[in-house]
């Protein structure tokens, strides 16, 4: 039987999503409390939509568990007791068939948080937004974003992988201002690794004015990382949402999969 | 000359506002780094408008203090510098004449937050919003909430203080409800110890179930301090807003209190 689990956490304390020997990870986290639940040592992994790197945080993870003789109720109240403080069990269910975390996915959308006030971000707030000390033009960081959108090789954003694709379709790039908070909604079919925190410092050198908009095309157009795009901190970043097809569409999928695997 | 500051900060690591030997308060924080930077030993007091309790929070917090010789923007960027990051100095200026934070405010609006979601709260806002184990009926929350607006002996709301008063004036008590997630307003000229969140333990009693909305105001009418109203967690309150006089009223108070002296 395969579960969702819609999860939600404060990334601060973790050092990531993924498993790692002897580090605290959300990951880590909720197969320890399985194993405990199910009195197994080594529980079946988890795979998620997005492996959030170390103090970026969740509001809409989603990942899935192979389970049997689990009753999905009493699975979610024991978790929900067990789990830390810092990792929220929205929803625990059965999957629809078809459906996986990672590979069904179809767009995953990130929030990114920043306050540019000269008194910094209202400290309420301070775990999830970036205060940043120089004004930022947004409207300046929207034209930056217009040169980013679609499919397109984002190397200069991503780090490099031997062999892996950084070919990804980025569907919005918009920010948003309120007062002094700026909150920019980053959405694609997928991300490669600290791929929105560089595509946020592209906007930012733009906003604080250091390049004028069409620089961000010119660097997407080298395909090749560029130092002058810094990561931005971890903590301004939010896993808002990831979206799935329905289940007819997520049906579908899994009859597809049977006929590439029979033929 | 008399300066406002206007405060924001997180109460999780404060024992409150109020200087306390010995403690981490917001006052002494504050009071520390007014004193290093002036390089004296003993900085004249800060006077604010609500002495928050231990674990409360504050977005509109507004103080004074009465120093000779600054510059208040000088003195602003030097104490945003030196504040921790959980105390947000929103602005410091000069005050208008007549203003004293504490006794030339109108009003005081807090904020309470409780989320009544099986799943707790969400991570990302514990620090802020109580999670509430049981569901809780906000229409009769409201419906307890009528029968405690107005002028009263809050006794039974408030812890006793030999000779002090403990008659308010209750301007607004409304309980929304977005998702699971429950905001609090309440409202009135000036708060004793602890009452809002003895006025909160009344609401979830009612919101539970465990007594008909009727039974807040019969707790009024004893003006006494009644065990089975809950003092609720600090962490779910935050001072949002202190309202003051014009500059125009605040003019003809400072008159008013001159003539008084003088009679």
């Amino acid at each position: 039987m395969r579960l969702r689990l819609d999860l939600s956490y404060d990334g601060t304390a973790f050092r990531g999503w993924a498993v790692q020997p002897g580090l605290r990870t959300v990951q880590g986290e909720i197969e320890t409390a399985l194993a405990t639940i199910l009195r197994i040592e080594h529980p079946p992994p988890l795979t998620c939509a997005g492996r959030t790197d170390a103090g970026v945080h969740a509001r809409g993870q989603v990942a899935h568990v192979d389970l049997d003789d689990v009753d999905p109720p009493t699975l979610e109240r024991r978790l929900r007791r067990l789990l830390p403080d810092d990792i929220g069990l929205r929803s625990l269910s059965i999957a629809p068939d078809g459906f996986d975390a990672r590979f069904a996915a179809l767009e995953r959308r990130y929030v990114y948080r920043l306050c540019d006030s000269p008194a910094g971000p209202d400290p309420l707030v301070r775990g999830t937004v970036v205060g940043w000390r120089r004004p930022l033009d947004v409207e300046a960081m929207n034209a930056a974003a217009a040169h980013l959108l679609g499919e397109h090789d984002f190397a200069a954003f991503c780090k490099r992988r031997e062999g892996a694709t950084t070919i990804r379709t980025l569907l919005e790039l918009t920010a948003v201002r309120s007062g002094d908070l700026i909150e920019t909604t980053v959405r694609a079919d997928a991300f490669c690794h600290s791929m929105v925190r560089a595509l946020m410092g592209a906007l930012v050198a733009v906003g604080e004015g250091r390049f004028e908009p069409a620089w961000s095309g010119r660097v997407l157009a080298t395909a090749a990382r560029d130092a002058r795009v810094t990561v931005m901190p971890a903590h301004g970043l939010v896993l808002e949402q990831v979206t799935y097809p329905d289940d007819d569409g997520l049906a579908a999928r899994a009859v597809a999969a049977r006929r590439r695997r029979d033929a």
